[in-house]
């Protein structure tokens, strides 16, 4: 076979093996070591934890560890590619949870696609993980997926492409308001993309208080007129469009004040050139933003992409590492919408004192913002009373 | 509640939020690294292994990462005590999987006992590992569930419980054979146990040429005429027992030379003291030996046991890891018959020129094992046209 990539360029050298390693915490090297780490020493742990689950949190790295599920079907623009090729996403992100919060996180990538098969297998392999972590698994299956293994499992279940992007959105969104002299209760927003980032773009911000939004799919506005629409955008046309506008993405961003493009579409300038004025443009589709950031800079106030080579980069990994890290420290059995909200808001906090149009959200490597989201995600998930008390190792 | 154990003791200190970590083998701290081992580099290396899936066994972690999977249900000496219980088990294991092969491996607990359930579910998580290392599931499911998985899969799967304690056996009885001057064809050997342990040891001792085996259970001898036989029990009814024995375990150790035990009964020393002169005894019920050492030296020649505290422990950890390492290096797509006797000979020939009746096997920390059960059944495997070729991972 003709390879198509070129084995010895940096990407693919730096891959070699993959990009994972798993050791020991304890000392292995002796039989005294061995016989506390393995048996006999090890049959005193489990007779414990038969007896009384709740210690398996204490004594084992199941309370802190997150369990990065995918079947490969949305994997970043490269869409349906299946689990082998998804792997190696998903063990960039295991290590992002490393680097970023100190969590341990193991790649699953399934061989089915079907939402019952799904369902069934995370709940089968669950009780070897403290989190779950849904990552680039395609509308709309992605949307039952989360709410039925929400609903079933006793641990966190977060779809990373939907709150992840939609929480950092959030944060930049409130600081680009800011900037430009409005209150998210002003805010008329258009969002084009109702897929999974799409739609929990649309729920996050009317949590947060945005006045009215529309969103776009590919064959234009979703209105509750459409018989077109399967259920989740059925859902998203009752809660969305006060205005009640028909048409396309063009004739909703006529006067719009905030356009957000979680799609791979493309949007002409003409339509961007008929905001409002001191128009918000996130283009986040990568690695081709919907617009242009310098075409977007002719009529917007302030633009932000996906991209690291841009300012105001939306990247999730601002979110889902301290995300985790505060449920876990909280004891948390779910990440709650008020959780969200919370780290969306210590997101945004991290750069509120030196906003720019510029600079709405902090650098991907911002040292500040994993314990920030961390601290404000546990206290938030207290506040609630969705913790439990903290496991002896959450202190460590 | 009150707990029933010591939570300051060494064993329950040092398991405190347990005994893994993962780590990136990549730099991740800065917007090069980062844009390298995530996006948008990775994206070039899942687009290639889209086009050629083998190219995951190169670019990913997962040609040699080893799933060790338990549902709980026959964990050490504790029965079946849940997948939350067995997890520390487990995770030991995986820590042996790096300390002795340099292997990664995580361990995966299962909501879920029923055959049908794990063999769908292991098939399911699949892609994300390259081998499959079944641990304390109990008998006779594990059989089948080894059986179909080994089927269905191009990656190894091997049920340790059965596979190593076999192996370890075998190599130990073949020094023990030489030691008092005898063939395996010569031997009469009375296993006493007939789950995953005893069922597997009978095979690989009849493969390896041993001349006649008894199979005794909690009933008595298992022989063709019993009607409470699973299946299981009635394939090793119909290739065991040649002198056609039944009664009790005694019955069948009158005039036996060797004595397997790995069942949680105990054996009188009146029983033992009818075998033949030279015996061997292989005691391996722990903690508790079905007949105590200093007993059975009353009446044996060479006496194993399953304990550290005692010469000749015959411990599963002096084959997985080195088979597993094989097998990889090999890329063999199954663990044949013919990688196991490999390894027993290799971990055998360790101590073969230094054979004592109180040193028929290495000692755990032989840090000459893994390297010549690796070598050994990466030999076979290619001997037997299993192995694909390398990964180029395979090399590091």
């Amino acid at each position: 076979m003709t390879q198509s990539f070129d084995p010895e360029s940096p990407v693919f050298t730096s891959h070699l093996g993959g990009k994972l390693r798993v050791s020991s915490t304890m000392p292995l090297g002796d039989s005294a070591a061995l016989s506390l780490a393995y048996t006999p020493g090890v049959a005193e742990v489990s007779a414990a934890i038969a007896l009384d689950e709740s210690l398996a949190d204490t004594y084992t790295w199941r309370s802190r560890l997150v369990a990065v599920v995918s079947d490969g079907t949305a994997v970043l623009g490269l869409g349906d590619i299946g689990p082998a090729a998804a792997l190696p996403v998903m063990e960039g992100k295991s290590a992002l949870f490393q680097q970023f919060a100190g969590l341990n996180s193991v790649p699953i990538v399934l061989a089915t696609t079907d939402t019952e098969e799904i369902i069934s297998t995370v709940l089968r392999i669950a009780p070897s993980f403290g989190g779950i972590n849904l990552e680039d698994i395609s509308a709309p299956r992605c949307f039952e997926i989360e709410a039925r293994l929400r609903e079933l499992l006793p641990i966190p279940v977060f779809h990373d492409d939907q709150h992840g992007t939609a929480i950092v959105v959030l944060a930049a969104l409130r600081n680009a308001a800011t900037i430009t002299g409005r209150g998210l209760a002003d805010l008329r927003v258009v969002i084009s993309g109702a897929g999974a980032a799409g739609v929990a773009c649309a729920k996050i911000l009317l949590a947060a208080g945005v006045g009215d939004i529309a969103v776009a799919d590919s064959r234009g506005i979703v209105h509750a007129g459409r018989s077109d629409l399967n259920l989740i955008k059925q859902e998203v046309a009752g809660m969305t469009n006060r205005s009640a506008l028909a048409g396309s993405l063009a004739d909703a961003l006529v006067g719009a004040d905030v356009f957000i493009g979680v799609s791979a579409g493309v949007v002409e300038e003409a339509a961007i050139a008929r905001m409002a004025d001191e128009a918000i443009i996130f283009a986040l589709a990568n690695p081709t933003p919907e617009v242009h950031p310098e075409v977007a800079h002719r009529h917007a106030a302030v633009v932000a992409t996906g991209r690291s080579d841009f300012p105001n980069q939306i990247n999730n990994v601002l979110a889902f590492p301290g995300i985790f890290a505060g449920a876990f420290d909280a004891g948390a059995r779910k990440i709650t919408e008020g959780m969200k909200l919370a780290a969306a808001d210590a997101i945004g906090g991290v750069v509120s004192a030196d906003l720019r149009a510029d600079y709405i959200v902090p650098a991907p490597f911002d040292v500040r913002v994993a314990p920030a989201v961390r601290a404000a995600v546990a206290r938030q998930a207290a506040a609630e009373g969705a913790g439990r008390p903290a496991p002896a190792s959450a202190a460590r």
